[in-house]
């Protein structure tokens, strides 16, 4: 697409666009411009918001397709992930508000069933739509919900182990199912196992050049509807179905592969589809991520995700600071751990960008591991490395480690091996929202019986933790860190091991103190400069560890101090709750202790800038001014209603 | 077998066998004798203790097989699930403990990391030995622990996700890892889902009785491995798989299906795949569940799990009560409800029976669905019930819930779908042991904001929790509820809806209160009972909800009380921790409150019975009384020694 050529820049069609009715409409020819229309739309908007483009570009087509032949919102469109809704969202009465996209306030960079009816099942994290989608398959045959239901899912995706269990489940049940499996041979990166493989073997068998003569055909074998009975179409389209693919074997019907940027191709197979009274049916469709955009179609990883760009050029504006990102930090160091260790390897699943792992697996691309979107697998993997006698790193970010947790519980705490959990994406994470926060983990892990969990307070602190985690062999050891970069703190040339269960007072004061855990150090210190200055001399001491405690600090922040504040980037549950259970269990609350624990609320924080997020949360220096204000009944409510009670005091 | 016959009751081949190695010298006839021999050996062991009887008598050859084949524990042995491990206890050293199997102190049911070398990787739960597996491949071939890997893998683990995760990285991989198919057609009751189905294919295609002669003539294939070199069997191996299969699709090499219960043709298949030095290989065994003992053959569940039993009527021992069990009342509840509201749909992961949920099965047949060994795809598919207009009970274990913990967050906590999750076995579940223990739930739901958390008192308190979750639609509910009898309350008519959040006083006092969520409420009303006598004043109230909590009746209890003491079946970060935060923020805690959390301990409570366990969790009436005590400042220590204090003072 050339983005200064006149004819691209309008949109007419797509203006008179209001819902998907309107496309349903249009001819075929129309539909293809529009498809163009709303390439354009999405790219021009993007470039100024950000956001996960590249996926979006791949499913144009597809996404006016699939809204051209079905009724939506009556029959259900369920996108997998759903970073790929652009077009799904602009094609849906959301177009006018696409330029407030994963801005506070704004729409959300994935579906999400409180934004649109057009959005039946939300997400953000994969391989969840076969399973949505057929519970609301069972659902409408029972009486509920009418109408078909279309899942869209891509191949990476597909590595995921519960997409396995949903399909075998589904094909299982017979039940109408349309999933269309969005094959553009990337996840995030390119993906792995052998299930891609697979998928590329079906496609050598039946190369691109053919698939749009082959898929015309197949298309020409399903009789119209109306003309020849469903019954007919069924049959005909289990009889076209191509031998021996493993959807088959899972008591699906494979159609495809099909050319997804061919509209009219599109049509005639979905539309048949549609027509026939088939169970569960897979339609293999080829996309290109990143398709029509030329500097997303050259980019390394297909603009999966970018920041504001320049239309023309596709250059990205660059991150105002030069502060190193703690993902950086993390890659560095486990590399220099990996250099003086030949035990260290490291798992990642399907992240190896997004982990840092990926200068790692350069240069130890023997010892570092990319097990595809499959965290409960790499977590006993992991396991089963560290039974082996490595020292493995498990990689991955805090919100997916959920998919692990089972195996956490039962592979590596139970059996008490030395598994070290690297969490990136700790606390809240800014525009990707609530369903990748990093909210629950202190609590999870923590309450783990022979678990060490640490939590960094700056960039320098992660080098010493992995340093820390490398070392230590006697139990599972996780460390958190959040999104983005860094505080700016000078580096040390490497890291140094931490003595476990061992935080440190960063500042010394007298009357309250602010025990903290992970990268809320900063609004802390931040904090106690406010509060020495209403004359409320404050400490702050940096817990590192939440489990285990450092009963001796904690002694000592009681002993010395009127006040306790405990503040983490987590769920209640966590840091301040094991800290509150050995405090009642020492009987150090007997004779009134004004403790307060600053958590994540008990609410999803809508997404928002990182910092934004926080200040809803209730986690910014002011609101620990608040706290500490109020707990010393010097007021109430507002930092300002604080000072000037103090003041007058 | 007829066990009467004089000539099975010797057993002096495995008399000889105080090792693995012994069998590595037997000739195969005296392998197939040895077999017997185990056989008999484990049903008149198991027939004393209980145990998992029907999967263990169902690879008894294969056990003797594989440890004369291979060089264990150099070769690691890892068998999935772990419950069919007896025959490999008998043979690896722990013959003469066998007769402690599942008690205090004796052996574990499952395979378990501290018990033997021979163990390399416990289990308890499903489908993680290929991961586990893969693991110990990669780090053997980066200079780790050397030696063959052998996973034994039953056809019901195969329908976990977790599977296909690993088997899809492991195709991929080529790394040497063989997978031993154990396919008997059930899981704990028959497998379900597309696979099954699959499986049942391949064999019909080559039905058992052709299996035999086929498997030996592929044996026939391989050259022995001095004689003709290494390169030659892999080619060889290569070249015998039979063509389309999903696990070749998946990268393995297939080989089968083989009788599993051939001695011989064991040996020479496993010896032939051990010389040969093929990547990842899936040797397909056909065995049948309760093989050879006739009682378990002809029962029902293949005597999956037993109690003591009659070794010649194999007639079981009889639970000495009549109280109704927890999970009997819950079938019958969830049935009411399911009557009275066409939209109650259940859902289990292959546990119909344990669940209860066979009940309803039978009832409303199209209404519960068993998707197999597959918790991540029962959440979500029950999210998309729930969104589809249903209100579905997701229906899981405690501890399995574990597997579908990111499903709970983000497709149901995160969209706040009506999903009910009744949580059967939750906290100490006995001879399971810790792998089984349901210890993590409270801390894991009730920290994710919208979440209602119910755990049931007694048996009629889980009726009212099952018809309070029936008529909630605000957003996702759960109840807990132990394993085994209730305490025989009297039940009524039908459960009636709770109001949300409350909480009810069970016994006034004054002096010490008593907040139970859960089960202990019985060690609680016998503590307080003790407590009286001592002449101290107490209040027993049941919370009924983790979350909401009640705060009303929490101010009551701390307004009118010395001591609060918390109590619960369940980690830290559960109950207590949100008691303490919500007294913390309320400054409730600021002029002093004796507040004692009871959870359980930091440490995995080794399997014995129930009663046994939570007396060494510390959460008996003993330790309660303990508890108050000191908490007085009365006595340190014993109950006895708070008496003591106390009838002094």
């Amino acid at each position: 697409m050339n983005t200064q050529s006149p004819e691209h820049l309008a949109t007419p069609l797509l203006d008179t666009v209001s819902s998907p009715a309107d496309l349903r409409r249009m001819s075929v020819d129309d539909l293809t411009q529009l498809a163009k229309e709303v390439r354009y739309d999405m790219v021009r908007t993007v470039s100024k918001t950000g956001g996960h483009l590249g996926s979006s570009l791949g499913v144009v087509e597809l996404t006016v397709a699939i809204h051209a032949t079905f009724d939506t919102p009556r029959d259900k469109l369920i996108f997998d992930v759903g970073h790929q809704c652009y077009p799904h969202k602009i094609l849906t009465g959301r177009r006018d508000r696409m330029h407030t996209l994963r801005q506070g306030g704004g729409l959300s960079g994935f579906t999400k069933r409180s934004e649109s009816p057009y959005d039946p099942f939300g997400a953000g994290h994969s391989t969840t739509a076969i399973s949505a989608g057929l519970g609301f398959a069972y659902a409408r045959d029972l009486g509920g919900d009418p109408g078909d239901i279309v899942c869209v899912i891509g191949d990476g995706a597909m590595s995921g182990g519960m997409a396995y269990e949903a399909m075998n489940n589904c094909g299982d049940s017979g039940k109408r199912l349309i999933v269309i499996l969005n094959d553009n041979d990337m996840s995030i990166s390119p993906p792995v196992g052998a299930l891609s493989n697979h998928l590329t073997r079906i496609c050598a068998q039946r190369p691109l050049q053919d698939a749009k003569a082959r898929a015309k055909e197949i298309a020409s074998l399903f009789p119209t509807p109306f003309r020849e009975g469903a019954d007919r179409a069924k049959d005909l389209l289990k009889g076209m179905v191509i031998g021996g693919t493993l959807f088959e074997q899972l008591g699906f019907s494979y159609v495809g592969p099909v050319d997804g940027h061919d509209v009219p191709l599109l049509m005639k197979v979905l539309r048949n589809v549609r027509a026939s009274e088939t169970g569960p049916v897979l339609i293999h469709v080829q996309t290109v991520k990143g398709k029509g955009y030329k500097p997303a179609e050259i980019a390394h990883d297909k603009c999966h995700g970018v920041s504001r760009f320049d239309i023309v050029t596709g250059e990205q504006a660059k991150p105002k600071t030069a502060k190193i990102s703690y993902t950086k930090v993390f890659a560095n160091s486990i590399v220099q751990e990996a250099e003086d260790d030949p035990r260290v390897v490291a798992v990642t699943a399907a992240m190896p960008a997004g982990t840092g792992l990926d200068r790692m697996m350069e240069r130890f691309p023997e010892r570092c591991f990319d097990v595809g979107i499959a965290e409960q697998h790499a977590v006993t993997f992991s396991a089963g490395l560290a039974a082996g006698g490595m020292r493995p790193f498990c990689t991955i970010y805090s919100t997916f480690l959920q998919r692990g947790y089972d195996q956490v519980v039962h592979d590596v705490a139970i059996q008490g091996l030395p598994v070290r959990f690297a969490l990136d994406r700790a606390g809240l994470v800014g525009a990707d929202g609530p369903t990748h926060a990093g909210a629950f983990d202190i609590g999870y892990l923590a309450n783990l019986p022979g678990f060490v969990v640490m939590a960094a307070a700056d960039e320098a602190e992660l080098m010493h933790m992995v340093a820390t985690a490398a070392k230590y062999d006697a139990g599972p050891i996780a460390f958190r860190y959040p999104r983005g970069e860094g505080l700016g703190v000078e580096l040390p040339a490497r890291g140094q091991p931490l003595e476990i269960g061992k935080g440190r007072i960063v500042k010394r004061g007298r009357q309250v103190a602010i025990l903290s855990l992970g990268a809320r150090l900063g609004e802390c210190l931040k904090a106690a400069g406010e509060l020495d200055a209403l004359g409320l001399s404050t400490t702050v001491a940096d817990a590192r560890f939440a489990k285990p405690l450092d009963t001796d600090l904690i002694a000592d922040l009681v002993r010395e101090h009127e006040v306790l504040i405990t503040i983490e980037e987590g769920a209640t549950g966590g840091f301040g709750a094991l800290v509150l259970h050995h405090l009642a269990g020492e009987g150090l609350l007997d004779h009134g202790l004004k403790i307060r624990t600053m958590t994540l609320p008990d609410a999803f924080v809508a997404h928002d800038t990182v910092s934004a997020m926080y200040d809803a949360a209730g986690l910014s220096a002011r609101h620990i001014v608040d706290k500490a204000v109020a707990a010393l009944g010097l007021g109430e409510g507002t930092e300002e209603e604080g000072r000037k009670v103090v003041s007058l005091a």
